[in-house]
């Protein structure tokens, strides 16, 4: 089965190895070429567009940035839809909006190509392992057409319903991530304001009812001073705002997801810590700054 | 060795029986007699007063409300530091205020006696199973002295400075749970919005990123309606009050968890939850009313 694959950074690339490793014919397009030089060098075969890529693999993966990134590629003369076949199968890992995700399926509907939403967590780590959590939405069918694939990039992939749910899905994946974030970063600094050993804080914290991954995982890093992104802050910030606008034609009210992106966007604006990693946050307390 | 416990609600009970059952002498006081009869029952001895528990204990343990209920029980013609003599610990588990533990620690010296303020997590269920989380401020050779006793109620006791510190640390605990009990409020609120199965939701965020302990605690009991109380929306009002005002002692900014001093006191207020357990945050959103 030949496969493409759409956006060979961070994520996309880790996709792609564990493709090539598994030793499907993985094709690969990027807008930036030579950042698609080391999956290339690993095997991949480099196509000139989005619709070269439809035209020449049975499934394709697209791994962007942003909604507008994802849209690109899709739509026009050199998109996706431009050189897709009926019984196509194409999947948008982006984490975007549902709103788009349903578009996609809509569009691709009419050409009898079905497109599933498919925004996963992990991170690096997880992509470059294979242990990436998958969220999907659309068919039934695709999905299960494509099991053999998710099982090789990630460790758990569900189902959530038809076209955009996938994306809703990770919309409250992150906005349970802002409340983790935002208490991590509140604890620490209390934490190191009343001169406790945050070490230990962390220590006796991740025993008891405090506990998550964002304390067990970040925590250290912090107290490290390491700050490079496992997921960038921009990102982050793109998908706090997605929920929000989500969350509002919902007529849901999210204060606390609301208060983490003015925290994220001061911590982007002001601090200039966009391509830090989300555990940056820490840096909006002197204790930490 | 004699142990006096002053206070038999529900986390008191626990750690009174426990001791019970490794044998210790247990006395007991508590504000309303009735609510001591099961201990009692258990084979705790009744004293008149906290003073007498004083003076016929080798180790007291206050476990009651609020601050202003510690203070009544240490100060005055019948409290605790009128019984006292030299070498005696007393213990404070109630979570508190630090300067409270502060000030205590300090007229417990005047008589040559050592106070230690060591709040706990870990719930009713803690209590009961002698799995309590123990955050203690005070002197080391007390600390040391009483970890036969620690052994016995807790999995994990730690140190974490001076007086105070013991309630500082739970203080940076109950900030991170407020920042995973908002989180998860949001989550499941947004999930049932967008017409997510919440169950499916809940086993995907558990394995990834999102997972913390309030997400897999309480979120299968608020699918199942379950809002009784493992811990008290009013005791989490009163230490998130206790934070913020240490906090602000501090200059330090905290605005998650006054967020969450917001929202938990619209629950008790105008929702009239304060006897509810925590997980009940969820009923301020329509979904989960």
């Amino acid at each position: 089965m030949k496969i493409g694959v759409i956006g060979t950074g961070v994520m996309g690339s880790g996709i792609i190895n564990n493709l090539l490793q598994a030793n499907y014919d993985v094709y690969v397009y990027n807008r930036t070429k030579a950042h698609a030089q080391a999956v290339i060098d690993h095997g991949a075969v480099w196509q000139d567009s989005p619709r070269q890529i439809a035209s020449v693999a049975d499934v394709v993966i697209t791994m962007v940035g942003y909604p507008k990134d994802v849209a690109s590629q899709y739509y026009g003369e050199t998109g996706i839809f431009a050189g897709t076949h009926a019984g196509q199968i194409v999947v948008d890992m982006t984490t975007s909006t549902p709103t788009l995700a349903q578009e996609l399926a809509e569009a691709g509907a009419k050409q009898g190509v079905t497109v599933l939403d498919a925004p996963v967590s992990g991170g690096d780590t997880g992509a470059n392992n294979g242990t990436l959590t998958v969220m999907v939405g659309g068919e039934k069918a695709a999905f299960d057409e494509l099991q053999p694939i998710f099982k090789i990039i990630a460790k758990d992939t569900t189902l959530f319903g038809g076209a955009g749910r996938g994306q809703h899905a990770k919309m409250a994946n992150q906005i349970m991530v802002a409340g983790t974030m935002l208490g991590m970063a509140e604890t620490m600094s209390y934490a190191r304001a009343a001169e406790l050993d945050v070490n230990q804080v962390l220590q006796t914290l991740g025993g008891g009812a405090a506990q998550n991954w964002s304390l067990d995982n970040y925590g250290p890093r912090i107290l490290a001073d390491d700050y490079a992104a496992g997921f960038y802050v921009k990102h982050f910030i793109k998908d706090l705002r997605i929920a929000l606008d989500e969350a509002a034609k919902l007529q849901l009210d999210l204060p606390m997801t609301a208060l983490a992106e003015q925290l994220y966007t001061k911590l982007a604006d002001e601090n200039k810590l966009a391509d830090a990693g989300t555990q940056a946050i820490v840096k909006l307390w002197s204790q930490f700054a």
